[in-house]
């Protein structure tokens, strides 16, 4: 999926949501856990309920290694079953030497047909280059969204810059917006602004919204550009909305609040009319 | 497992060799082909011909992941195929926040049986803090074996050291040599040398020799201390050694001489007798 492409789906959706895929067995709706894959029902549920509000769809690898073979089993289903507008990202934060990297490539772009892989950048050029494949995207770990990656990332070094404006240096030197994005976290907003002031053209994945204290309002004020440059990611907020029977209805609601209010976002400053 | 563990291991075998379970179904001997897992019968072989040499064995998920969900199910096999004495690190270069990185930790520690993982520390100590458990080992990247590494791992701080160094004197202030140890490439022997000046007593977990160029003598040399406090590993050098129906034969005959050189490197330094 090229850059356009989902340009074009903001647009047209008027939302830049991505729902995060995290089953966790102890949070299921207690409906599901009599199918033979609860796992995959459980998505296959967001999935019906939020595909026309949101562009994008982000399982986190952690909730599907921990199910062994059938965890793998129900991803792949899973990947399967999105529609095909939706940008798909493996949120698997790899990294690793060339050759196994390429492996890594291979599975999530060529074996699960995602189109995005969240990345590691600390080992460097030759550990993210296998992801640098057209119409693919390499999404890379800058300032995460968690409470102590701070105390790494915004190390002053010797040029005055924090790492993570470093490391933003560093990959706009191997390559260019239209196949890296930047993970940025909701809840690293002044890393955000001076992020976007080296990298206008960039996407930012943007975790953090929900359940770990981000809102959508200050993101898009931080981070918005005139493409709208953000992938808002919102996880337990949205998944674990209900428990019960109507657990579909309740993900649908908070969603498309959610999804209404980037639709505001965007026709405010007009990228959308 | 516990360092005293690992260390009398060492002793006892003379060796320490960790052997890298990289298998890759394009590289695996013919004769193995026809067998319903042959990535387990390819692990079987290597572990039967060198169980007695080595004291850990690492398998790097890149390799199994890509063969989806029976993948999974080799890697299990595999690991509960590998004598107890063996130390059994999951290189999976993990790093996420706090509860994904949890799941992680149990996949595994708890589902898989690991006894390390190597993880990533570029997202910071709530990220890495899940694998601080008891027995089990974090350990974290900190001067990697590829090319392009020292690019961003070099980069000098305003403390005027570089940023492995101070990612080492973070780690520290987490935690200690019970339950981390740290990945320092065979071809960063300079870095090495600076990391155990404030590291002494941690083990480093050293890629890098064989295929990648470097040599056990050397690493010895820059990294030892008083316990050895060194695994080093070797994949593809040993397990693609031979690629006929004498492959396990190729296999031993390369671990053995890399065992006899490291008996006689412990044996100079008085490590063993």
């Amino acid at each position: 999926m090229n850059l356009n492409s989902i340009v074009n789906n903001i647009r047209c959706k008027k939302s830049f949501l991505c729902v995060g895929l995290d089953p966790d067995l102890n949070l299921l709706p207690k409906c599901l856990l009599d199918y033979e894959d609860p796992v995959f029902e459980f998505n296959k549920a967001i999935i019906d309920a939020t595909s026309d509000l949101c562009v994008a769809y982000k399982p986190n690898l952690a909730f599907y290694e921990k199910l062994g073979p059938s965890g793998w089993s129900s991803l792949e289903k899973t990947i399967k079953y999105i529609p095909d507008e939706h940008f798909i990202i493996a949120d698997a934060k790899r990294s690793d030497i060339f050759n196994s990297a390429n492996m890594y490539a291979d599975t999530f772009f060529d074996y699960l047909k995602c189109h995005g892989v969240t990345i590691s950048p600390y080992m460097g050029l030759d550990s993210v280059s296998p992801f640098l494949r057209k119409n693919k995207w390499a999404i890379l770990l800058i300032a995460t969204s968690n409470p102590s990656a701070s105390a790494i990332q915004n190390i002053i070094t010797n040029n005055n810059i924090p790492l993570y404006l470093e490391l933003v240096h560093q990959v706009n030197s191997w390559t260019d917006q239209y196949n890296t994005m930047f993970v940025v976290g909701a809840t690293r907003l002044s890393e955000m602004k001076e992020i976007r002031k080296i990298a206008s053209n960039h996407f930012f994945l943007v975790p953090g919204v929900g359940a770990q204290g981000g809102s959508v309002k200050d993101v898009f004020n931080y981070g918005h550009n005139k493409n709208c440059g953000l992938l808002v990611n919102v996880s337990r907020a949205i998944i674990y909305a209900g428990s019960d029977t109507d657990f579909k209805d309740e993900i649908r609601q908070v969603s498309l609040s959610i999804q209404q209010e980037m639709e505001l976002l965007l026709k405010d400053k007009k990228i959308i009319f």
